[in-house]
């Protein structure tokens, strides 16, 4: 059973990934959905009630029916590499090759569903609130009114994007900011503006979830920080991550939200306050997690590609009008 | 409990739907989400672990808790009609408006994960087999060799795209289409292609379900027919739709597929054959039934009205160690 990556050639944490499995002698089959069709082949047969499915990359072939996971990485839109690129082309080999992988039953580190579904910020919130985990007050609004009175309750905020990355090339991070005392909210009217109570912080905390294994790190904010450098992302380097221990209610938070997100991989941000409270900031389905494994010596990569090495399990069926209730 | 409809301002077949809401005494918010933020407005509140949202439309204010359903009938891009619109402004829109929603206990026609699932014609494909549903001989390839075999193997066949409609504004279906026999399958190897035994049908079949209602169109194919004219949409209006019966193992599997896929409307498109085989060709989940329903007379409208007046269950929670296995 072969384990299946999505990504691009140049992915280096892919490649510490790949390390551990070429160790464990698991096979791998590695490839960018961009070089289809040039480099990259697939092909699909529904004959007689049954689906027998191929890949081809690198001169390598591999049976859809033979894999155990797949790890969607860094993958190129499909076919973008193609000697025609089209937005036609895009679509129909992204079809092709996901229509073809959805139907099989391989394992997902994360499955293409659950992983846009978890990048939607306010279903972050939500979720966490659920799970039990600390969230700080929290606003998405477009009226400037309703803006003002969070303010007014909510005096000391930051204001961050709903969305995250912005969408031009390469992406951007727009960095959490805090918001002045004197801001007029008037601009709230012309774009979902997210506004949070800024947590006062005295570490920035990275949760890297795998399955069920957590492994935490924490850097410490420095006493003389500036309360304006919000965002960990942009922080100084002046302190270390390290490996830290996660409180049990935690723990149990935030595996309960990773099973109700159905996502196998999730990067935690949490903001630690003088009470030692964790509060919820995001989860990221696709976080890095390099640098946390190169300062920290936490062994991320070696528990993916134990995650990745599972054996798949049966196919899935049909749902059976015996076994679930009408929608 | 509301009813939001989700779509633009010219739309018949909602207009369809809300008259029979109206009928029923059922509040209904009709708003399109590319009039955000011109018109439409939102707000939603995260505070001590708990949520409160509101849609604002049409100088009507409805809150998310109190919404029964939403129909994703035909939306626009989110904050598409904006002042300045943008990329960047869809994004943040989007993930306002939909994380909102997505967070929220009402029931989906249909859920936007699903409907993006259920949009992959491979995967489309097998669930059909899985629920025991006949499925033509198909290939989907980019191995030239492979469709030549399948040619050798099935002489009469169709072309069809993998992903349906072609990306060009206003969107252009492309016509199945049939393969000549002297047909050299060089080109194949630049981009995916679909290939599926011809059906030899007497009738096409456009059965179009709501939640567990089946409504089943038949539309007789002259026995001077060209040969050469397999897609129905294209088709000639010599014979008319007319109301037919479904067999009972294609309404289980039928019921079975939509379960499995989670989506709550189906529009299924059947090629019945001389021994009266209803052959799989395609579901579309969000295909146009205002055809159907003023050709026949099936009351799809008042179906759809029915299934979205229904109360919404309780909010869901967050996934419980007792009650979910690991994933």
């Amino acid at each position: 059973m072969t384990v299946l990556i999505l990504t691009g050639e140049e992915d280096v944490t892919a490649d510490m990934v790949v390390v551990h499995l070429n160790a464990a002698s698991v096979p791998v089959v590695r490839l960018d959905p961009a070089d289809l069709t040039a480099g990259v082949a697939l092909s699909g047969e529904y004959v007689h009630g049954s689906f027998r499915g191929h890949l081809s990359a690198g001169g390598r072939l591999v049976s859809v029916s033979g894999l155990r996971s797949v790890w969607v990485r860094r993958p190129g839109a499909p076919a973008a590499r193609a000697a025609q690129p089209s937005a036609w082309l895009t679509e129909e080999a992204g079809q092709a090759l996901y229509g073809m992988l959805r139907g099989s039953a391989a394992r997902w580190m994360n499955h293409p569903d659950a992983a846009r579904r978890a990048r939607h910020k306010p279903w972050q919130l939500r979720l966490a609130q659920r799970c039990g985990l600390p969230v700080p007050a929290t606003i998405v609004t477009t009226f400037p009114q309703a803006a003002r009175e969070f303010a007014a309750r909510f005096p000391d905020l930051v204001v961050k994007p709903v969305s995250g990355a912005h969408p031009q090339e390469p992406p951007r991070a727009v960095p959490t900011s805090r918001v002045a005392p004197d801001t007029d909210f008037a601009a709230v009217a012309y774009g979902p503006t997210l506004l949070q109570r800024r947590v006062a912080k005295r570490a920035d905390i990275r949760l890297t979830v795998v399955g069920e294994a957590l492994l935490a790190a924490r850097k410490e904010t420095p006493a003389d920080a500036d309360p304006d450098e919000v965002d960990v992302r942009f922080a100084s380097a002046a302190t270390p991550w390290l490996p830290t221990e996660v409180p049990p209610r935690v723990a149990a938070g935030v595996r309960a939200y990773l099973r109700t997100a159905e996502l196998a991989y999730g990067a935690f941000d949490f903001a630690e306050d003088a009470d030692g409270t964790w509060w919820f900031l995001e989860c990221n389905q696709s976080g890095q997690f390099g640098f946390v494994e190169v300062e920290t010596g936490l062994p991320v990569a070696r528990t993916i590609a134990a995650w990745l090495a599972r054996p798949a399990p049966r196919e899935p069926g049909c749902a059976d009008d015996r076994h679930l209730a009408a929608p």
